[in-house]
């Protein structure tokens, strides 16, 4: 039975949440920057512990986790350093201006200052990097809100650890108890978003958990912000000259993209059209065909893919070829391809066109390139979309154009001639996208951008600068 | 009875605006920008118009309308000069990194694109600037979304009118048919913003309507934003200090604030807490008698504050005074105050602490400063919050600082020694605030950051830059 905390829990955890946010609104955010890197500085310090009780709760290995620690870190010192320069404040000056037209203006200061106690759900697929210490309690944090987060049943220890490990980060800079609480437990959640002391909340997970969090935030009497990530299908687009010229290279970049982690990635490629790929697919399935099983998170979610992989393929006209599936156990996921020809895909759509959570790719083959960009108009929402193409060709320039104009509706990132799995920590990241991939397409889950979500802006009118608190200040002058 | 489009011609504005998107998506800011300045003339040219039909539907005056349109018109042209510079667009450059850690970077270029065909709704307070050309359909045009815009029953023949100038200005500037439409009644939005293909919504009334709209928008299968204004009490704070410096003063500029525009302003100071103000009171419950009763918008509205104003007065302590009352006629509305002691306030602030739309204000009197810091601790979400005090008083300086630290968790302007109502269009405003006054705290209606509202960023990733279409480009190298 996954933990879940007790109604007392939950109360003295919001509790303590709204009175530290009386004191951290007032924080300067050079004081919040040294808790950022307090507590990098101590996941550093415990890493072979947290390393070693995650590989336990998710048999991620060793490998990965470390590097997925060093990013969480990284991050705690990257948005650390954003505050300190004061960026997220994105103050204005604007002088007072008596004759302005078409009338005097007053003095206007703006700035941006947190929402609020905000509530997090750590995935179940990144237990440093989106887990209950990941980019939204980083972000949160770094905007000056306290944070209630809920840890996934997946790796209820690992949470426990960095629960402990940033609470005594916190208390050595002298952070009031109640910055952050951990919690646990399905109910527990719904009762949390739903509390009129909790002003946002951030979810990394599946679509069903993410909307029916999203539901509590907006039928509250005061609506509250509330961001959801939930994976998506992240469609691939490969032209027939991108196929004659780099086949075998896609064909393997393909599989190791859409196998990466097991399949466990929100970005994972799980839908791909390529334009007269007969002897494409034939590579595909070869390589799939040896994949080794590996162990998935946990049993539910091995349990979860075997029955959305064996519902994609009962109930569509897509050829199935699987990875040694006789030789996996109960908690591992062995790779499959389905492929289906794009005359059969419209009366399978609704089957296909859903993310599987897993080593499970889709390939869709299309007798021409301006098939591509024809589906590429029905795509459903994604973090990300893909193009393969030969930039030098003429067709190709064009196709790519025509994709492009399609995708920035249905995309948050547009990959050319890459992979979509790997989400650089960086300015110019965006880790969002239309419905289904999130419930807000404005908003990024990844990168410093991510810090805007628990701010709103506030303008001081009339004031003189010396009754402007030090906290609000720091500001630049309007050029 | 107010119109009511047929299910037709709204399901026509509807794909018009699909089609048109289809084109708009990819024009560049450029083009945009001639069409708001083509549209910006145009409202110019027939001015004399439209000032008097909108005179004759609200009441609002030949004087007050001009300056209305003025705005109307400087708006326009302001979002043509902001996305004419692609500020907008914020894009982000990084060039690949093959040495970063923890890994190579890829080339990344970020910018914001439109998210598709919007729906605005007009307010009944303000025709032009906040009406079915206001700056909700300025932001959203400016944006790259086409606007399906819904008029208040209020002033029919003006939002005709003013789309008739706009459609034909938008033609002259070979913008597409479907670019704007106008429709009208509460079934026809209903069913408007629960459309799969309208991508986001904006509003500007009374709290009920933007609420049964915000339910609808987000219990879609795929939720929308969806951006209301909603008005609220905006509360003052005058210190013991700021009264007896100027008292006279303060209480001609709350009357003067709080009857302008017959108290039809979404930022009328409606909550006054005044410390050790007796003398205060009795300047303004004069001044308040002497105010002429005006015509309101329309007779519906008047009845509404009639009505409203009898609920505060009979389910509260309060004591009233009224302008003469008995000279008014249906259409009118005529000043009035109420005041409570401030230990009497927590059994009436139900009924109390709710927006009156109309020329009424309620007076809270305390018996010291201190006080006023415990209420601004209560004072729901506002759109405002004004504080008058003496700015070389130490004591007064120690209050302005509780109560900023207070308000900036619930108002969305704070206002030292001047007025609510007025809002200037310029960089550093924020016309917004914590729930009721909006459903998102996060965003502004006024200035260039509403069209912020309707933009979504994407990140192109590995793209040379001669595969970067030309209307996505005009981005800034990262500094």
């Amino acid at each position: 039975m996954p933990r879940e905390s007790s109604a007392e829990e939950r109360m003295t955890a919001v509790a303590q949440a709204h009175t530290a946010f009386r004191h951290v609104r007032t924080s300067t955010s050079d004081e919040r920057s040294r808790w950022l890197v307090g507590i990098a500085e101590a996941l550093e310090e415990h890493r072979s512990a947290l390393v070693a009780v995650a590989d336990e709760e998710t048999a991620l290995g060793a490998g990965r986790l470390n590097g997925e620690l060093d990013r969480t870190i990284h991050q705690l010192h990257h948005f650390g350093d954003v505050i300190a320069q004061e960026k997220h404040r994105r103050a204005i000056d604007q002088p007072g201006d008596p004759d302005a037209s078409p009338q005097p203006r007053p003095s206007l200061r703006q700035m941006r200052v947190p929402l609020g106690p905000v509530a997090v759900w750590g995935a179940s697929n990144f237990p440093f990097a989106f887990g209950v210490f990941g980019g939204d309690t980083a972000s949160a944090l770094a905007a000056g809100c306290p944070v209630i987060a809920v840890e996934h049943p997946g790796h209820p220890r690992t949470s426990e650890l960095l629960a402990e490990i940033a609470q005594g980060a916190l208390g050595e800079c002298d952070a009031l108890r109640g910055t952050f609480a951990l919690l646990a437990g399905r109910a527990t959640g719904a009762s949390l978003i739903a509390d009129a002391q909790v002003k946002a909340g951030a979810f990394t997970g599946s679509y069903a958990g993410g909307r029916a969090l999203f539901d509590i935030a907006n039928s509250r009497p005061d609506p509250i912000p509330f961001f959801a990530e939930m994976g998506s299908v992240n469609p691939v687009f490969i032209t027939r000259q991108a196929v004659r010229q780099r086949g075998r290279e896609i064909a393997q970049g393909l599989v190791d993209s859409a196998t990466l982690g097991v399949g466990q990635f929100c970005t994972k490629p799980g839908l791909v059209f390529v334009s007269d790929g007969v002897d494409f697919v034939t590579m595909v399935e070869d390589r799939v065909a040896n994949v080794a099983p590996a162990p998935m998170l946990t049993d539910s979610i091995a349990a979860n893919y075997r029955q959305r992989r064996s519902e994609m393929m009962h109930n569509s006209a897509a050829r199935a070829t699987f990875a040694n599936a006789s030789s996996a156990d109960e908690s591992e996921g062995s790779a499959a391809v389905l492929v289906i020809d794009h005359k059969a895909l419209k009366e399978s759509w609704s089957v296909l066109s859903e993310e599987c959570f897993g080593p499970l790719m889709v390939i869709v083959t299309c007798d021409s390139d301006s098939h591509l960009v024809d589906w590429a108009q029905q795509t459903p929402g994604s973090l990300t979309a893909t193009i393969h193409a030969s930039g030098d060709d003429p067709n190709d320039r064009a196709t790519v154009n025509l994709l492009v104009d399609e995708l920035q509706d249905s995309a948050g990132r547009i990959i050319f001639n890459g992979w979509p799995t790997g989400v650089a920590v960086s300015e110019a990241m965006h880790h969002g996208g239309p419905h289904p991939a999130t419930m807000n397409p404005i908003f990024t889950s990844v990168g410093a951008q991510a810090i805007d979500r628990f701010l709103k802006p506030v303008t001081m009118q009339g004031f003189p600068d010396e009754l402007i608190p030090l906290w609000l200040r720091g500001g630049t002058p309007l050029a």
